[in-house]
């Protein structure tokens, strides 16, 4: 596979054989890089509800491509679309692009298109979203390139990062982990400190194989262990993203960014946020008014191995207790910090520093 | 079982059978409790060197205890003691133990008593171990209970905790374990909040697995879900052990205790190490001298199951990757907390607050 990692992509067989929409089955990695051919709307649903894709902005991108797919095929759009955003029911971003799509489909039949050419349009808006994903990365990580060479001015960064940031949850390179990959582009990426991220282990599942693939230098750390190469002089900023941002500015974001914020400002190392700024929910006025996820226990008292050695796709995860039967556990999904433990909010617009109700207002409304 | 919990015990049978050593099998744990009856000196040593029995101050009784069992045999008393001292070479206490057992049995056959008394006085210095580390504990457990009182004087403790420090590990109570046990004892144990404490997940293997015994409320946690916790206001206390205190008073502790004293501190929450003053090495004179042991990555890369399903003891752990082959990790097996971040070491002896070089001098060497 070549360095670049598409973890969806619509492909039109240069046989002239029908479309498909071919995606990395994230359930599989990192010990084994499958894709996944989804040629009819149920194929892509049950990819969406397996988890084979996933991450907030590629479902929106895969929803689209889902109905262009349905208008291809000549199947029911409308309905084939409400079965797509119903796929994963909290996922907002997924219904949003099925109804862009679907929205550009009904357009072209209004304005008297055949179905070749509302298909071709519903297609069109499914690449719109897709291409505009990928520019707001690349945007994201031109101003995050541009502000660590600010802060960290004799180069050759050691950057922290924590859960999975990149190309496998966008169209594009991702958010935060575009800006360590445009570090190590520029030859001044140093190490990619990668948190392992539990409960679920994103880092150590995901992120450690994108920057494999990428060819970065990178460590694979217990997020506990962080502290020590705080302590130990070694990390030069802390780079990280977000699932919503409230108007005062906090950050929600995977469980264990809060701790971070505090080692970084104990230890005065930059903390980064790299977000679009469509994470930027102003309905919700600070911090305290994010309410906070909490999962399973399960994902803590067991350990689940997706697909033990020997098991084929689609077998039931097998889980292994490591406490004992019946242990209560506290699993909160994310955390919340403070707008001043944030020593900038990189998106695809600029940046907010310090992050403030204004500063953020300014760059986004704007 | 009882709700005390015999990590190790000298068992001699009313029957007038050989006496044994019997231990909790702690690679087991918490899945199975089953004891390991150690009828000889071999068994024994299989049993260190398994990890079935584990933890400094326990090493130590055990070998003692081994000693007595070869001597009450009619072994050739020095060759097991040699055998059972290189059992794990760098377990300290293990060849003190030993040695101890050792010495009060040469002693008795020195002066004249016969393989019964020799054997008897080898027996008397092993239970003196056993009893003296018990007292500790109790003492700890006092001081550690007297001094939560004095912080928070509201009572109804919040208590977290990280990696296992209670009887699993000691011929009493523990260290840090046995003050939250104190306190569940007087009633004013609200909360103990168990970090997993990865890699090894010592805390939801075995603290858990304590805590549950004792029937103290208790909640496992990720070690990174602890940040929540403190910015929520739900820590009213981090009680925790220590490997080695420098003479400086820098702690060096199982990893992720340096960043719960950072968490501390910002959140002006007290952070009391407890552990016995022969924990401090006035010969290392302060954190910069503690030489941090690496560990392999793969306790980070690989999830082991010690005992799957079905399997039986003595069978080889099976390790299920969580990241992509070849994945580097950094993997210390401890951190260093610099002294300004304790708020109090609690020992057998008493408190020193604020940890300083005089005052550790002073309550150890008084």
């Amino acid at each position: 596979m070549a360095e670049e990692i598409a973890a969806l992509r619509w492909d039109e067989p240069s046989d002239g054989g029908a479309p498909v929409v071919v995606l990395l089955d994230q359930t599989r990695l990192p010990v084994d890089e499958v894709e996944l051919v989804c040629a009819d709307v149920p194929a892509l649903v049950r990819a969406i509800q397996t988890l084979a894709v996933r991450g907030a902005p590629l479902l929106g991108i895969a929803g689209a491509y889902g109905v262009a797919l349905a208008a291809v095929r000549g199947d029911d759009v409308d309905q084939a679309a409400d079965v797509l955003a119903a796929a994963r029911p909290t996922a907002v971003n997924l219904a949003y692009g099925v109804r862009k799509a679907q929205g550009a489909f009904r357009a072209a039949v209004e304005a008297g298109d055949g179905g070749d050419g509302a298909a071709g349009a519903a297609l069109a808006e499914a690449r719109r979203l897709h291409a505009d994903d990928a520019r707001a990365s690349a945007r994201m990580a031109e101003h995050g390139l541009r502000l660590l060479g600010e802060l960290v001015p004799r180069g050759g960064y050691r950057v922290l990062t924590h859960c999975n940031t990149g190309a496998l949850v966008s169209g594009g390179g991702g958010t935060a982990f575009a800006v360590a990959l445009a570090a190590h582009r520029s030859g001044e990426l140093r190490q990619l400190w990668v948190d392992e991220t539990r409960p679920l282990l994103q880092g150590a599942r995901l992120t450690a194989y994108e920057a494999g693939r990428a060819g970065m230098p990178h460590t694979l750390l217990t997020d506990n262990a962080a502290g020590s190469l705080f302590a130990n002089g070694q990390v030069d900023a802390v780079v990280l993203g977000a699932d919503r941002i409230a108007a005062d500015g906090s950050v929600a974001n995977k469980v264990g960014t809060y701790p971070l914020a505090v080692l970084a400002r104990y230890h005065r190392v930059p903390f980064l946020v790299v977000a679009p700024t469509t994470t930027v929910d102003f309905s919700t006025p600070d911090g305290s008014a994010i309410e906070v996820e909490q999962r399973a226990g399960g994902e803590v008292t067991e350990f689940s191995v997706p697909h033990a050695a020997g098991s084929g796709p689609g077998q039931a995860a097998v889980a292994y207790a490591v406490a004992p039967a019946g242990t209560q556990a506290y699993n909160p999904a994310f955390d919340v910090t403070p707008p001043e433990l944030v020593t900038a909010l990189v998106t695809e617009r600029g940046v907010a520093s310090p992050v403030t109700g204004d500063s953020l207002a300014e760059l986004v409304v704007r």
